[in-house]
């Protein structure tokens, strides 16, 4: 039995849901003697840097609870990618506030942090449990069925697709394209396609993992226009052509030395009026796809409550060096379980969108069984006179 | 008595509650014995044009329930302005399907046409009744409190101000800039700043009404940036220098004559990084804040259905060349109610937001003593334990 404090930090952009396993961890670490103090590390690696960590053991029960509404992450998230050289620092918090149990909430480069996290335990003799919570918007850690986060992501995406087809529809007075979060994986947008059946619009769908044509693209267009019934267009941020430029460069490059995608609904549209004189608008809710509480999937949410509580479990029964994946069964109807994924396997290893699921201008309805039971309960009952 | 068929026509572009005026003016048609047939336009003006009607009154029951949850338009809208030479047209197709009560929902473009249609029918001795319907999420109508649609997009953009704030406050590495609707009115904009006394994060607010000063916005964001908390931007689509020219022009016209504005977030976004060093980014909903069923406002689509309602009502009380308004009570809680105001009092008369309600980046409490009432229920409750 490893006696000590627990430390918990969000690693990255954070999703409908990270608060839901931050909920779970805290929870599940009052549950267990072995655990002492709770702490959360003040907007992330920061906050381990710098010893600032907030006493979670102390939030009123009240306050918890409201953690399962509230989007972003409460207590703090950073971009800031640990190295070599801060990782004195962060042996010396744990030896400061005597962590022995620690859990990084985070996407691959976080997965990345927290593996060597775990090494430097292991080469330093520093006694620590170390598992990672899994959360991702993008849906891209590898070794998981699908990642928290990304089914509140593909809600968001395929009811905003759903909705502005309405629009769409009812006024075709211009192409509508719509920008989705998602750099080098299409997941997010390709579930902008789940109620393909239900459109009242034409609709077009464009990831990245396949290189953008213009020329394809704009013969789409014409085509899907004359029919009459108006045209909605779904593209990642990060769609780039043959040989990998980006479609929109905004020339900026992040925190993790990620560049930054410019306005690829904006340059599609402005593409659109260029060349084929149809009137086009875009649309970018940009963050706002990762922050709605209102179309939270609530299968999402719950999963990323339970993602938290495993890892506090595992890591108290004694597992370190790994990170809380799901497995899941869709046949008979959707059932998930954790499992615990070795954080060597999962550690900067992408996973992006299966390229047999992309068809011209769309996607398979293997997606769609695939992404369905993510999002969880909707109503997606709408009428049309027209 | 006047016996005869009613026709109801939609104008411009749609909001989420617009449906519901349908569903009120359809269900109170159906009451009285002077309405035979049942008509919609297809797709408004063009519907009329073309003489091609749907016959609403065979609508089952169970889908004009789900036109109450149906955003964007059932019938089919259009941004067609009639002109002059349109008109023998219009009275033809009134003759042809003896059209004796006629409905146009729209904003301020429909109600001078609604006008126009009135005055025709009055010179030519064609026996008609005319009645607006107030349709705009804009607010811009004159002669009425509010309208209906605009309570859902200020829903909108006030839980997305709300919801935006979360994620900057969590991950203050940028600013986040958002652009909302509202080309000549800041009303939805306004709204933004609802939920001011529950921002985690510093909050500016853009609005049309005022000329934009770069000088003094670069000022605000650095002095704002500074306190380190985050920063939101919010900022009306239609915002200009003095002088006029916009902060972002698309160079495009639309079918009104009006002009297309740019990016206004994009644009202040890209200003912000080039002049401070600040890293930003932008986030422009678009038709997403007219469309979205989940933030539709309770309230709002409640008084659609009524303003749809009292309009047939009024009509076949012997009413005709005027529009449905509302005028309320604040004082010891919401209390709203029905008028009829004359058209020709209420077509091409913009309703601008009042200069006394906006402050340097922000707008007052009298506003929000204005709006919060019209956005309904909504549980703003998040937890930050930063």
């Amino acid at each position: 039995m490893l006696k000590g404090n627990m430390l918990i930090a969000h690693g990255g952009g954070p999703t409908p849901v990270i608060n839901s396993s931050l909920l779970g961890a805290v929870r599940e670490a009052k549950r267990h003697g072995e655990i002492e103090a709770i702490y959360g590390a003040r907007f992330g690696a920061e906050g381990i840097l710098a010893g600032d960590l907030i006493d979670l053991g102390a939030v009123p029960e009240e306050q918890l609870d409201l953690l399962a509404r509230t989007p972003a992450s409460a207590i703090g998230s950073c971009r800031r990618k640990l190295t070599d050289a801060d990782y004195p620092a962060v042996l010396e918090c744990f030896q400061k506030f005597n962590i022995r149990y620690f859990f990084y909430n985070g996407g691959n480069d976080s997965m990345d942090t927290c593996n060597k996290v775990y090494q430097l335990a292991c080469q330093s003799g520093y006694e620590l449990r170390v598992i990672g919570i899994p959360k991702t918007i993008d849906n891209d850690l590898a070794v998981t069925d699908h990642c928290p986060g990304f089914g509140s992501a593909a809600k968001y995406a395929a009811v905003s697709a759903l909705e502005l087809a309405q629009d769409a529809a009812s006024l075709p007075i211009h192409v509508v394209v719509m920008e989705l979060m998602g750099r080098n994986a299409g997941w997010i947008t390709a579930a902008s396609a789940l109620f393909a059946h239900l459109m009242p619009c034409e609709h077009l769908v464009y990831l990245p993992e396949t290189d953008f044509d213009k020329e394809e693209f704009l013969a789409a267009v014409r085509e899907k226009w004359a029919r009459g019934r108006g045209l909605l267009v779904t593209v990642s941020e990060g769609i780039h052509y043959a040989g990998g430029a980006p479609v929109a460069d905004s020339g900026i490059v992040d925190g993790f030395g990620h560049k930054v995608p410019g306005g690829a609904a904006q340059t599609l549209s402005d593409m659109i009026m260029a060349e084929t004189g149809i009137k086009s608008r875009s649309e970018k809710p940009g963050l706002l796809g990762r922050v709605s509480v209102a179309l939270m999937s609530q299968v999402d949410r719950e999963e990323a409550e339970v993602a938290g509580a495993t890892a506090v479990r595992s890591a108290v029964e004694g597992k370190t060096g790994y990170m809380v994946g799901f497995q899941t069964r869709r046949e008979g109807g959707y059932h998930s379980e954790t499992t615990l994924v070795p954080l060597a396997e999962v550690a900067n290893a992408e996973k992006t969108f299966p390229l047999e699921w992309i068809t011209p201008g769309g996607v398979t309805d293997a997606f769609r069984d695939y992404c369905m039971p993510l999002i969880g309960d909707y109503d997606s009952r709408f009428v049309s006179l027209r």
